[in-house]
């Protein structure tokens, strides 16, 4: 493990009664928390695929924080406590300074927010463009983490906040529903949980998938973001299309008993809007349910990452 | 985090009993061994730096053994037993199968060796290079952490094999010293620790750097391979220079008091060739020590991490 991505930060930041072991050793030594699983999530972000540098306002910073910022929900996800995250980039050799301090400036103050360790990082420099893989580690208790394949016929599907449109620039300003899952945690039942990263429809049909059961989706009551009518405005495609494909939301999609689903939309986190978006029920795959009741199969559609193309 | 990497590993990788959760879910949640700590590295290797796809026999499934190769070489310094690792990629559009797959078969054998389950990862494919970013979790039992602070005046300096030349193919056929640091560990006192990856005497200056001490090298005792003699042939630079500056020798350089460097080296782990080849002393930088006691400054060289270039 290289260190001088770590050593910049030295100066900048206090010794973490987390680390047994100076930041830039061969490797980081945490004190987990006792009586607690270790959560770890990696995530890598890649110039021209999810951001264009100098484009659209992706400055290093807006993707330093990206970059960290979507780990973070993986792990709000499980309903995990973030407690330490590693950096490893590659760095475009011309100006790997600026854009390094760029990514630590959009890096740190979130890590700070999350009560997050920056304990250790690896940096290249090359010929190619930016990459950034952050790992993050947290804990849960034995048996609390959210997971995909728990949901099960009868529970209502939650989503915590509006979908679509992020493209306008919310997936560069990802906030991750850390403290607000850690909150429904402790309050409410959750029987299963994802992150919506590449489409609403797409994501819940990957819990469905992994819960063997049927996600019946009420379109009217799907929460449109505010940048998904506004995107509709420019391409003529339905705001409904952009918030159940668009991706890059990262709020959660909770699988979650009725009454449990009803208490937190009636009584939320501080700053969350959930809404009931419909239920699960036997089968397989993903339907819409029209106002009167009518069911009809739904195609999952989103961000699909490539390959062979 | 995306699953289809790991998709790939779940047909022919049993279920393991440290993974709390299936891998493919939003994060990994491992079962941490009680009463240790979490260690933790990252390392990422880019295509034309670490190695070039196709050329001196860098075939996908080699880069992906060294990727995890260095990362437990990583941990081995820290004397960590590692448990699990997880798997970034970008991967070239056009062959992102092949090369993925390929990442896989040299992967998989060397975690098995080791007992590290791979938890999860995150598979992206775009139109640059191949880039392989491998975290690897170890544990330790605390206090018991290698660290590369505690060399103290009158310590030996120990490395574990012969150096130089690893260009000539050895850099892709990394064999991290992890069982080999744990029984170091179990048997021997060891003060402070690291890998050679980028130069005997550029690591050495790191440890002695981080131990705010001298590191004396008796230049006649360096262990030169046979590789270093077989580079030194071809470009008529000396044997003893690429031994103390080629790198990715991945053989660990000890600290360690004189009476537990003289037991390593008389009985060492089972294919180990340790030698002693120097002391630590009061001071800062390098110094070689000539047969007759002469010392004479000695620069630290090897491979630097390049930036702004």
């Amino acid at each position: 493990m290289e260190a001088r991505f770590v050593d910049w930060l030295l100066d900048r930041i206090p010794s973490d009664p987390r680390l047994e072991v100076p930041p830039g050793d061969d490797a980081a030594v945490l004190r987990p928390p006792a009586m607690r699983r270790t959560v770890v999530a990696v995530d890598m972000l890649t110039a021209g695929v999810d951001f264009i540098l100098g484009r659209d306002g992706a400055t290093p910073d807006r993707v330093g924080h990206k970059a960290l910022a979507v780990n973070l929900s993986d792990l709000a996800a499980m309903a995990a406590r973030p407690e330490a995250a590693l950096v490893a980039v590659a760095l475009p050799k011309r100006e790997a300074t600026a854009i390094g301090e760029g990514l630590l400036a959009g890096l740190e103050p979130l890590a700070a927010a999350h009560g997050v360790t920056l304990a250790g990082g690896d940096t290249n420099t090359w010929d190619g463009p930016l990459v950034v893989s952050v790992t993050v580690i947290g804990s849960v208790p034995p048996g609390a983490a959210w997971r995909r394949d728990g949901a099960r016929p009868g529970d209502f599907l939650v989503v915590t906040g509006p979908c679509g449109g992020s493209l306008l620039g919310r997936h560069l300003d990802v906030r991750p529903r850390v403290g607000e899952a850690l909150e429904i945690a402790s309050r409410f039942t959750v029987h299963a949980a994802i992150d919506i990263s590449d489409g609403l429809s797409l994501d819940l049909s990957r819990l469905m998938k992994a819960s063997a059961v049927r996600g019946v989706i009420d379109l009217d009551r799907v929460p449109i973001h505010d940048d998904a009518r506004r995107r509709a405005a420019a391409d003529g495609i339905e705001p409904l299309v952009h918030a159940l494909t668009d991706g890059e939301d990262f709020e959660l999609l909770l699988a979650m008993p009725p009454a449990d689903a009803r208490g937190l939309v009636a009584a939320p986190p501080a700053g969350l809007s959930p809404a009931i978006i419909g239920e699960v029920t036997a089968g397989i795959g993903l339907a819409s349910r029209a106002p009167d009741g009518t069911l009809a199969p739904l195609e999952a559609g989103g961000w699909m990452h490539g390959g062979d193309g």
